[in-house]
């Protein structure tokens, strides 16, 4: 079955609404595109003041374009949009690009005149492309809805931009350098469609191999997370972020007027889902170009093959830096290259052939390392030598490439000499990076990719022993409050099954001194007040309490003093809890977020979570997995693994209480903040000491 | 006065020794390229075969070769080598560059000839360039040794590479790219000539403006930090330094046959000298481009003015990631632009003028912004447009640019349609880049280098209270042990100037009870035994006792104990140590690093300093200030600054100990390792509970 976004980038036939016919116009520059890449659909200008333009009949209105007719492309000024959308409605077409701004990005009018068009086009299930974007273009079909001049080649990258300008930029970059494209989409304001419908859509087209995308904001990251994870175990996604920092994402917020979230959110829901996520816009194209074109690597163990030493040594820095290793190879190989190469080369890894290789000395080193049982990758440097043609290197390293299933990325350091190396190489799939930092980055990214494929699917949890009912009562009778404090966690905490200390509310110091008897000492008493959210500040809290007298004592100390200090203050009674035996403590926590829900959070407990930030993210929901990875990815994780010889702490139990509190979050969505802190881990089982919830 | 390397880039004659008359050799090549730039001087091709190449007349051998000569240019094969040199030496040449390799990188032999070049030459005292190199060139004096096909620009970037791959791939990528290079130097095996030789002779070169390093490795350390912290002040020194991991490392060393020493030092020895370190080979030319021909920036607010929003968020992101801040514009400047640019315009920054901005509202708007009190730099982003001509708003910026004394980048998203553009801001000295990113990374560095250059000089330190007498005696009595425990490192601490906790050696139960009662209780006792390193670890050290009874008790069990756990071990005794007030524990360490010499360590104490790899290195000779920073760099320095509310501890004590125990470092050469662990931290003052040395 065609998929509902196919008439964007394979239409039978476009009609252009507001086509001009004066060639400085971004409207003509579209027209041209359409009939410049192949397209063999019709090609329909409306215009009512022109009857040809550019050779094509030209329409007055949609209604009078024949069929076939799957998509109109909208240039004309913004409030003039309506009427034509209702027009196209009319006429069935289902698929519209608004190329035109003066929307939301413009301020309030715009965004009324914005929502205006979406209820036209839900009111004919019309699906939109922009507004204030710069159309489609697909290089298997030859559409070109765009006025970018040029396009690249054609290839295996399926690129999605929420920026035209990020678009066209690379477009324009790209162009002449071979990096094959499948398709292009520029979304604009997104106000329909967005980054994962496209996504779905991608993931079944037959030419994209890699989905790039660059976003400034995923609105309904739910589902962005859920579509990706259907996603990648098919095709990888490689993703930039603008608004990584908060300076960053101001400058995106004053752009597109939306509101970016939290980066902790993005990244945590891209490892989630298997996302790669680029740190900048070259870094997205040098990482998709591989994964379109290249098989995945099997290990982490690469062979370098050189004409110079000082390049490769700097690779070896960055594969280091990525996770891979400078493979070690058999006698065998080593002897091979040895019989082979000059006599003053380098045989063992980095294999340096010095200055004077010649192109068979290239293929001979590349088949020996690609044959290496020990070897998963190559990558290949040249440095233009002023008697070595890089043409003649690069057509050995395709042909042996060919032979062999591994991957092989290339490094041919410099640009005037090496261009057509470099268009015979990426026209065989072969990536070709200027400088030797760029391929150990790239593995990087292939190994992750790689490592994600070969984990288990994502698993739901199966959470027993919860209490919805109750914990929606407690929340309801502290509907007008604004935060809760540990008395009135405590309960809520034990209907969601997370362990707590043995504890009771007293509300006198006879209370406390019975209470502490059943509970058996040594106690602490904590104050119960709705006006003291940070208890040890005012004097709260006293530990250690070994008899009945002391808890007493400390009851009446603790009410003077703090009357003392906060008069106003409404002390309703105190805690009284077991003490807890020793053991590591972290911090549980939950903050929502604006477009991914609740965002769960672990680190160390003390002043070292603040003073190192050591700190994970996820979004709930979370599979066992996730949890797992969450607390490892610190070095609170280390601590609880038994770093140096430390009893290692109950992690299972700490996942089950991650899980549980990510559940609770997301059964009541009033729930704004959320923390226990801290959780203490023993080697058999986990404690919650305190805790506290902030309501919106 | 004529700086004596000044042959090797300006020579008022030159020979080529081993010119070839065939057109594929590589001294061929040299010929050429000598004949191709405008240098003025003597060119002399040395061919016993030939009479003329390249219409240059040729001669048989050196001595024939009439004046003025003062370089000779080497391509033999290594084996004749010596007897050139000879001759060269007799002929009165005193710069010589050798390109062939066949040296000391090929294994034994070949580095038996490089020091016997290296005799023959220090006889003549000739300066040698090489072997195994690509010369060098000078954009000024149109002196080109090399065989690298094509030069870049005439400009302000000295470039040293010890590699001449690396060098010549460069070359390749800049030329056409209009980036200015002053000269450029390929030094290969340094046999002679090191880097740090021929940045101090670019300290003096005028057309220099920012002198840019490609190393492997920097042999003589203590040299290096001396000449760079010297040229710092006057130009910038930009450096990129293969080898950072250990797998870089490796490869360096097979490559060079070098010992790379530990990246920590030179991280160190740069950040003590002012030196930039780069992160890539990009990254290198990025900023090197635009220290050469920009103003330094005289604070970090940034006004970004751009026609397209999603740029203008990564540029950002980058600025903030890099320590920079989107500037506040006035009002003034807000209200002036609002009333000239297209209404629908941001006008707080950045300023994003949307697609159609023309070539005027780029020049208004930059002018704008720089005449803005708020403002210290300008970055202008361009992305292209079908209808506006990137060309024209080049040339806006060149001229607005040259009116103001602020920094100003540019970021023209593209290559096809921007190469024109780019040509123009390069060849007016306003640096160009592609993506988004780069401008936020090379702000970064000019703000770094600034912020260097507003720092008081180096100062030397001079400590007071240090009986060098003493610690040579214990040291000399020392000499046959290859570690030394605390009982022995408190005598040579307290020699220089470092305070101990009070403490006393005793050889039996009744002496260190005495021991304590003079010392005062609570005390700690610690075993001494040359065969125990690790006291803590067989049960060596007893905590807080209170009184005489327990530390006779405690002394015996410590024996009894240990006797029965290591029947071998010699126990002399004990420590009594009075025990100290509780107190942040820091950790502070020495290291010989082969290249820099003294390698200090401060990090936190405890197991966090591993967990989180929390410590901060610095070559000695330290200043105040670099020990001040040294630990203001770590976590720990935090910490001790009074994090969180906690009482500050006393870091001029801290700083005072780094200090002397580098002095004892430089004093004694044959400490290869040194750390007191702890040393606690007080509000007021510090004292070292335990140390140790290891000798070489």
């Amino acid at each position: 079955m065609q998929h509902g976004l196919t008439p964007f980038f394979a239409p039978r036939g476009v009609a252009i609404i507001g086509a001009s016919a004066t060639p400085n116009k971004l409207s003509y520059g579209i027209l041209r595109n359409m009939t410049l890449y192949g397209f063999q659909g019709q090609i329909a200008p409306v215009n009512p003041k022109a009857d040809q333009i550019l050779g094509l009949t030209c329409y007055p209105d949609i209604t009078s374009v024949p069929d076939p007719l799957d998509l109109a492309v909208i240039v004309l000024p913004a409030p003039a949009i309506p009427a034509t959308l209702e027009a196209c409605g009319q006429r069935g077409i289902r698929a519209v690009i608004i190329i035109s701004g003066g929307f939301k990005e413009v301020g309030e009018e715009g965004a009324a005149l914005e929502k205006q068009i979406l209820e036209i086009a839900a009111r004919y299930q019309m699906r939109l492309i922009g507004p204030n974007c710069v159309g489609t273009l697909d290089l298997y079909s030859g559409l070109n809805t765009t006025f970018i001049q040029g396009v690249p080649e054609k290839g295996g990258i399926g690129f999605i931009s929420q920026s035209g300008a990020v678009g066209g930029g690379v477009v324009d970059y790209i162009r002449n350098k071979y990096i094959g494209f499948a398709n292009f989409a520029s979304l604009g304001n997104e106000a329909d469609i967005t980054e994962t419908d496209v996504i779905e859509y991608l993931r079944q087209d037959e030419h994209t191999r890699v989905i790039a995308v660059y976003v400034e904001m995923i609105r309904d990251g739910q589902r962005f997370i859920q579509v990706a994870r259907q996603t990648t175990p098919h095709k990888p996604i490689v993703l930039l972020k603008a608004g990584r920092t908060s300076a960053g994402a101001r400058a995106v917020s004053s752009h597109t007027g939306s509101l970016a979230g939290s980066h902790a959110a993005y990244r945590a829901a891209f490892l989630q889902a298997g996302v790669i996520e680029a740190e900048t816009v070259t870094d997205l194209f040098d990482i998709s170009m591989a994964l379109a074109h290249q098989p995945l690597p099997q290990g982490n163990r690469v062979a370098i093959i050189t004409n110079a030493g000082g390049p490769a040594a700097l690779l070896s820095d960055s594969l280091a830096e990525h996770g891979l290793q400078i493979a070690d190879l058999e006698e065998q190989t080593r002897s091979a290259l040895r019989g082979r190469l000059n006599p003053a080369a380098q045989v063992s890894n980095p294999i340096d052939m010095l200055g004077g290789a010649e192109p068979p000395e290239y293929e001979f080193a590349l088949q020996q390392a690609l044959a290496d049982p020990n070897v998963d990758v190559a990558v290949v440097i040249l440095v233009p030598q002023a008697l070595v043609n890089p043409l003649e290197v690069a057509e050995k390293i395709v042909q042996v490439a060919a032979a062999h299933t591994k991957p092989v990325l290339t490094c041919f350091m410099g640009e005037w000499s090496v261009e057509k190396a470099r268009q015979h190489l990426h026209s065989h799939g072969i990536p070709m990076y200027v400088f030797p930092e760029i391929p150990g980055r790239v593995l990087g990214a292939m190994l992750q990719y790689a490592r994600w494929l070969n984990q288990p699917p994502y698993e739901t949890v199966p959470l027993h022993g919860i209490d919805r009912n109750a914990a929606a009562q407690i929340l309801a009778q502290a509907a007008d409050q604004t935060a809760l404090g540990e008395a009135q966690t405590r309960p809520l905490f034990e209907a969601y099954g997370i362990p707590l200390v043995a504890g009771e509310a007293a509300h006198s110091p006879q209370q406390a001194a019975e209470a502490a008897r059943r509970l058996g000492f040594p106690v602490a008493l904590k104050i119960i007040s709705a006006d003291i959210l940070h208890k040890s500040d005012v004097g709260g809290i006293r530990l250690n309490l070994n008899d009945p007298q002391s808890v007493e004592t400390a009851y009446q100390d603790m009410f003077s003093s703090i009357a003392a200090r906060l008069p106003q203050a409404r002390l309703e009674g105190v805690l009284v809890e077991r003490m807890a035996e020793k053991g590591q403590e972290v911090i549980i926590g939950m903050r929502r977020d604006p477009n991914f829900g609740p965002l769960m959070m672990f680190g160390l407990g003390g002043i070292y979570v603040e003073l190192f930030g050591d700190v994970s993210f996820r979004v709930a929901p979370l599979s066992r997995r996730d949890a797992l990875e969450m607390i490892q990815q610190t070095h609170a994780g280390k601590l609880l693994s038994g770093f140096r010889g430390a009893e290692p702490g109950d992690l299972q139990a700490v996942v089950d209480v991650i899980l549980r509190l990510s559940q609770l979050a997301l059964d009541f969505p009033q729930i704004a903040e959320m923390e226990i802190n801290p959780l203490r881990v023993f080697p058999h089982g986990v404690l919650a000491l305190d805790g506290r919830i902030i309501l919106s």
